[in-house]
């Protein structure tokens, strides 16, 4: 039984979209599929707040971050890398993996980037080909203020590229008004569809830079991909993943008709409604109130009680599926995840079974998380 | 209207594919799904005919046979591959961007390679690392004898890498027996679920070329995809295509419960009973029969005929839908697919259309093709 998947990726699926992802192949070269996959592009880079092509991976996020390196990077090039978590650090590794010179920008997991230090380590590496930022840090439940990063990227020849998997839908992120180069995401999360597909927006720089790139390259060739994506009637180089596409046709066309400023502001709402609700539970998020990411909610265990007893309990007690932590945060934390298709019931569920479920395995036996959250849930703009 | 979908892939997905691709998203790092890849995983095992790990990359066929190249070769190792066509060509290509030194094996489009001319090239090339070989080579219909290749192969210390994104499951390919050490699928083809997965499997030998082999690989990386894939609870290093997974872990279920020897049989069945459909009406195979795939049948249009007209009218009023040529066969050649779920009825529904359609674009307007086709799915075993 998952009845909540409170899950910072995959969620929940809305039924139009399991009823678009459950429809019969079609010839993926064919007239029907190229509008679809036209349109689903369309409302994506509506989305992504960009004029420029989104480019549609079969793949799952993290080929999305491989695809970015590849297609902007020569070997030896230096890059710039903000860790501030698991997702940080794995861009920094695919980076180094492709023979990068990474210079990583740490920051205790659990802390955001203070933008300045992202202002000195391009000062030390005035030659940097780009830097990478990490929006939503799945694993902290931190955003970083990718705002003000490009403000000051934009000061330097660097290409800036955001990992925005779990944010993109759900936190706001203004690729070209803000000038970032390279926006890639997955279908999984604010998207409302399956996993399966990975959407790469790249600016007029970033294809100017792929152009002299030269690490090898061949299923992630933007060029390639780019090729035959016509605004009427857009086609991939190789099979895509057809009924994934389906699915966030339909996530895309859901998402736009509650209107991309009020989605933002349903996740800033919910997000407030979870720290909220541990919080009245005696619980500490990790992220601090002004950097929280609005896709997660990180929370640190009471002390010497393990995640995994919280975890299992919540699943098969309650039928709610959290995520556990990552890295040095493992068994000591638990992700909560209110993104794409979360409703209010099942944040409350959430937290009702936490309610339940801390005092059994000798955790604090606070009471009222579920009001403090209903408290927000109703005088935040819905 | 898309009533009879037959390509060479995406085929049609039976009824239990398509239901179990629309179940709700789970936990992808929980106990549920850890199981359900695990026995997606045994079944793909046994369809390769492998005890080898069977590696699940979120991906199209053309994903998994990079991850072949990155994680076989390192930069200027020499590579033999046959081209037999425009798969043959990609693969080929593939190799050649990540800076291996291609030996080309090339053989006019529609014929097979002689294995001989495998054996050649690899006196020419004592230190090959690998050869690779198109199964199937769905651009020509044409069937590469894998059997013969390996066993000369084997007699080399090259690794033998076969694309076999539409031939297994469809046409026989005894991996360990024959003792091919990667081979490639797509989860689209003649396993009867969406596009969006790749399967690869990976003998002990290729396991060690792989340990030293240099290339930069992240996504691609088998080590990191195999780490997780525990017998009994599979998990990936990446969040996969949940929905994919779950509809192939239908379609290889529905292929075992058929028997694999039933299933080789009835693509032979009905790929004789499409070659004596399309000669009644008078046109011509591109292979000859002795190597014709099970999985298509590439078909010369007549002179003077160009395909577009063929497959429009075939979709558009009969809502039959098949592929048109590739590469310099492009508007010269149709490609029916018959592999994967295709019913009798529907081959003989594109026979029919086929005859319908010919004569009104000035082709031949000879008739009998169903007929001559339904002697053969009357008498071969079904």
């Amino acid at each position: 039984m998952q009845r909540y998947l409170l899950l910072p990726g995959p969620t929940p699926l809305p039924d139009e979209v399991l009823a678009a992802g459950a429809r019969q192949m079609i010839n993926h070269r064919g007239p029907e599929f190229g509008r679809i996959l036209a349109e689903m592009l369309g409302a994506a880079r509506r989305v992504f707040m960009t004029r420029h092509p989104v480019l549609p991976f079969t793949a799952s996020g993290t080929g999305g971050l491989e695809a970015a390196i590849a297609n902007l990077c020569s070997p030896g090039d230096t890059v710039v890398a903000v860790c501030s978590g698991w997702f940080g650090d794995r861009f920094a590794d695919i980076a180094e993996a492709f023979g990068a010179q990474v210079l990583r920008v740490a920051v205790p997991w659990g802390e955001a980037v203070d933008p300045e230090a992202v202002r000195e380590a391009l000062r030390v590496a005035p030659g940097a080909r780009a830097v990478l930022v990490t929006h939503s840090e799945t694993s902290t439940g931190v955003r970083n203020d990718v705002a003000a990063i490009a403000a000051i990227v934009r000061q330097t020849p660097a290409l800036l590229v955001v990992d925005a998997v779990s944010s993109l839908g759900a936190i706001e992120l203004r690729a070209d008004e803000w000038g970032v180069d390279v926006v890639v995401t997955g279908s999984q999360k604010a998207l409302m569809a399956p996993p399966g597909l990975t959407l790469v927006s790249v600016s007029e720089r970033a294809w100017a830079a792929s152009e002299t790139a030269r690490l090898p390259r061949y299923y992630w060739s933007f060029a390639r991909m780019r090729k035959d994506l016509k605004d009427g009637e857009a086609f991939t180089p190789f099979t895509p993943a057809i009924g994934v596409i389906y699915a966030l046709h339909a996530g895309l066309r859901r998402l736009e008709a509650e209107g991309i400023a009020r989605v933002f502001a349903r996740h800033r709402r919910v997000a407030r409604a979870v720290r909220a609700g541990v919080r009245a539970l005696g619980l500490r998020p990790v992220a601090r109130d002004e950097d929280a990411s609005e896709a997660l909610t990180a929370v640190w265990m009471p002390d010497g009680l393990d995640a995994k007893a919280l975890l299992d309990r919540l699943r098969v007690e309650h039928g709610v599926v959290m995520a556990g932590g990552q890295g040095p945060m493992a068994g000591r934390v638990f992700r909560f995840g209110h993104l794409g298709y979360v409703s209010d019931e099942a944040v409350l569920a959430g937290l009702g079974a936490l309610e339940a479920v801390l005092p059994r395995i000798g955790g604090p036996a606070a009471r009222g998380a579920e009001d403090a959250a209903r408290e927000i849930l109703a005088t935040a703009p819905a």
